[in-house]
């Protein structure tokens, strides 16, 4: 392992988070917040002197390239280190006075969560909500990246295999493609941003609530700046751009770029891509008729069910109406919906749409089989066979996201807490969702949880936001060998 | 699919199980239970017209072999077929005068589940109380045969493809092996009843007592004479036998096989079994450390904590103590252990341990994998490599287990049950458990659930049992194609 290499690439993007931190500075500067910018000169001047030093200490040409195994460290490292220093802003402001509460509401932003630990989100200063939203659109625009690039070269979670034109095993010769790559969702991600804000400023929005509500919506975090969310905007074209935004971010960004290339039925023939808008449709359509008494005209039921559906399928976790307080049925079906999560590829998080439609293509395979013991059915995806290489992974993964879920859970329940508390702060934070049922439904939040409790949904954020085996495997000891 | 040679063995079944009826009319009649008696001779005037004249209808040379998917209805329809007929006995008598609860009893004891609608177990007569117990004998003995004997045959689950020398998919061909490893286990099983009758006789029971409650042992199924359980039985000596019988009986019955023929290596090598008993003996050394203060002496708080363990480990059922009123440390560690279950081709229910350590064993070697891309680490049981054709199987399992852990959940909730009720009623019927929390704890019932939850509750009961595969096949057209 190759630590100096990691430090380098980890302290180049500290100190480009410094530049987001200054943005967020110069916000505060112009709602003249002085206590707010003060806080985030003051972070900057820990981060840039401390992160600009480690940079020139660990610059040596011979150690330069970044191999499988330090990508790992610095994916994990990267989004602790961004949260422990991420927090500062909050803690210097006296936004959020204890650090544990800062670094929760901080890795729930990076990890595009959006469980909060706020109480009185509305006296909070401008400069400190933008931060905080901007924490979610940066963790977003990683995580895309992340696992539309860099995942697939790291071989993690199976995901990747899929494209059989995915890149080797062998990091540094596909830099220049990831580089590529990275620039064009980059530019998509921005795209989408602009677009989005201006549509919500069209709708009536500030520029502020417009863009912070954006970086919520294309990361599919769910902070807002109001503590009704985006229900404090009562405008029926808001929240339909809003939820037309949740989808797209739940989508594959690789989809995307294949659509930029003119690939057009490769994006309309992607079984995750059409299994997912057909989940939104056929739940919308469910929850709308079961809402019709609840909401009165059809329109309006269908309007509310398609916003909270597109925000827990997509782990955003905004919310117009508290679905807690909905009819059992309509609960029920958002409750099953937890489970499922956004697209590979997107800022969503959960278990992933094509991991469920492999699970079952497996368990449907396995009844074929038995019925015809002779013959050989392959497992196929967008017309390709799946080898086990790409099918272990994901059998793997989702019994450690189980058994995750389960001794979150367990250890939240020790904490006297009831069991649908309990599950579904499990579920809500491993799957980055966000509000869940019970004393974290969409109208509450985690405030009340002991330090302890907080530590341990931090971590469950990370692994959940990392597909797990990235952190997990930092626990191998192998990793570490030379 | 031919449907007469199913209903030609399916009626042999019918009227061996229509001896056991006329057993416990014996027993009625010892105990000058003439009404019970009455019960049982009307049941079987019932199905042994029914079945003996199909038995002698359905007798034609030309399609008696009986082929896989012949199989799959067989199972299925016999475990169904069983509790349909076997309910009767109940409601003739007035023991249960609803059908609905009277076939949810019958369908738990065939199923060793050991969940109960009897408000009044005491009330009952000795006949019935004996035909209850003997449900969950016959049941565990088909279990045993169908797990060891029949399904590597037909191809289900993986796990019996863990055994290099499991034979091969055509079943005509080892119906000789299938007869003759039937006849030995039901010897094992046969013998360790009659041990475990005597010991529990020693320890002070009436041969009533004991034969019933072995019974609900070695089918790991639950069901006692007493609404106490084993609880009413104030001996120490009792509390062990049952507890070292419970371990027993959630063991593989090849192991047992292959100890009878001198292997003692294959037996003690077993990753399965090692794994099953370091469990047991880890649990119950925690919640033993747990309960100290709760009992008073460490040898107490480890015959509770060790009675309890082996109850839920091996999905039996059984109590000697109110686990709900445990704190919360212990009844979090029996949470965890209710999603384990017993070893396969052992009577006991849940995912099984086989499938635990299967899992566990791809995401870690996954996990090397990721470190090495470019090395092979083939997934290894007991110093045999395991294909995919024993993996895909059981990834598939297991996505089941939850999906359909998640549905019956979503179902009993949207009854107006609090989650934790709901959820451990699903996984302690799926599971073949018996108890759960909340208001199915062990000393209370599932009376109060409405006729279609139990109708549900039966059905789950039945795909647990099953391994979820054989019953879901029937539902697939291509089984029932020429």
């Amino acid at each position: 392992m190759k630590i100096k290499v990691v430090l380098h690439v980890l302290s180049l993007i500290m100190l480009i988070i410094s530049l987001f931190i200054l943005l967020s500075a110069i916000v505060a500067l112009i709602y003249q917040e002085i206590e707010s910018a003060m806080a985030f000169f003051k972070t900057i001047g820990i981060i840039f002197p401390l992160f600009g030093s480690i940079f020139f200490l660990t610059k040596s040409e011979k150690e330069r390239v970044l191999g499988t195994r330090e990508g790992f460290l610095l994916v994990t490292s990267g989004w602790i280190a961004a949260s422990v220093f991420g927090a500062l802003p909050f803690v210097f402001s006296h936004s959020i006075p204890s650090y544990t509460d800062a670094f929760f509401e901080t890795m729930s932003g990076f990890t595009t969560t959006g469980a909060s630990i706020l109480t009185d989100i509305e006296g909070l200063s401008h400069g400190i909500l933008f931060w905080r939203s901007l924490t979610h659109w940066l963790g977003g625009m990683g995580i895309v990246v992340l696992t539309v690039a860099l995942l697939p070269v790291l071989g993690i979670g199976g995901i990747q295999l899929l494209k059989a034109e995915a890149p080797g095993p062998s990091m540094d010769k596909i830099t220049p493609k990831i580089t590529q790559t990275a620039k064009i969702l980059w530019l998509i991600y921005v795209g989408f941003t602009v677009l989005e804000t201006i549509l919500l400023m069209f709708g009536g929005m500030s520029l502020f609530d417009a863009s912070t509500h954006t970086f919520g919506t294309l990361a599919t975090g769910g902070f807002s700046t109001k503590a009704a969310s985006v229900g404090a905007f009562n405008s029926a074209f808001i929240h339909i751009v809003i939820t037309v935004f949740m989808v797209l971010a739940g989508m594959n960004f690789n989809l995307y770029y294949k659509l930029i290339s003119g690939n057009f039925k490769d994006f309309f023939k992607d079984t995750e891509m059409r299994v997912y808008i057909f989940i939104f449709l056929f739940v919308t359509l469910i929850i709308g008729i079961n809402l019709l008494d609840y909401y009165g005209t059809f329109g309006k039921s269908l309007q509310y069910a398609g916003f909270q559906t597109a925000s827990i399928l997509t782990t955003t976790g905004f919310a117009t109406a508290d679905f807690s307080l909905w009819p059992a049925f309509s609960r029920n079906a958002l409750f099953f919906v937890m489970f499922i999560g956004g697209c590979s590829g997107s800022t969503g998080g959960g278990i992933k749409v094509v991991r469920i439609v492999v699970l079952i293509k497996l368990a449907v395979n396995e009844m074929k089989q038995m019925v015809y013991p002779r013959g050989v059915f392959p497992l196929r995806m967008n017309g390709s066979i799946m080898k086990k290489e790409i099918v272990y992974p994901i059998a793997g993964f989702f019994f450690l996201y189980v058994a995750l879920l389960l001794a979150v859970s367990i250890i939240v329940a020790s904490g006297g807490y009831d069991i649908l508390t309990s599950f579904t702060t499990a579920l809500a934070t491993l799957g980055n969702i966000g509000p869940g049922f019970g004393k974290i439904g969409p109208a509450l939040n985690y405030s009340f949880y002991p330090d302890y409790i907080k530590w341990v949904l931090s971590t469950a954020m990370m692994f959940g936001r990392l597909e797990i085996y990235t952190v997990l495997i930092l626990l191998t000891p192998k990793l570490w060998r030379a």
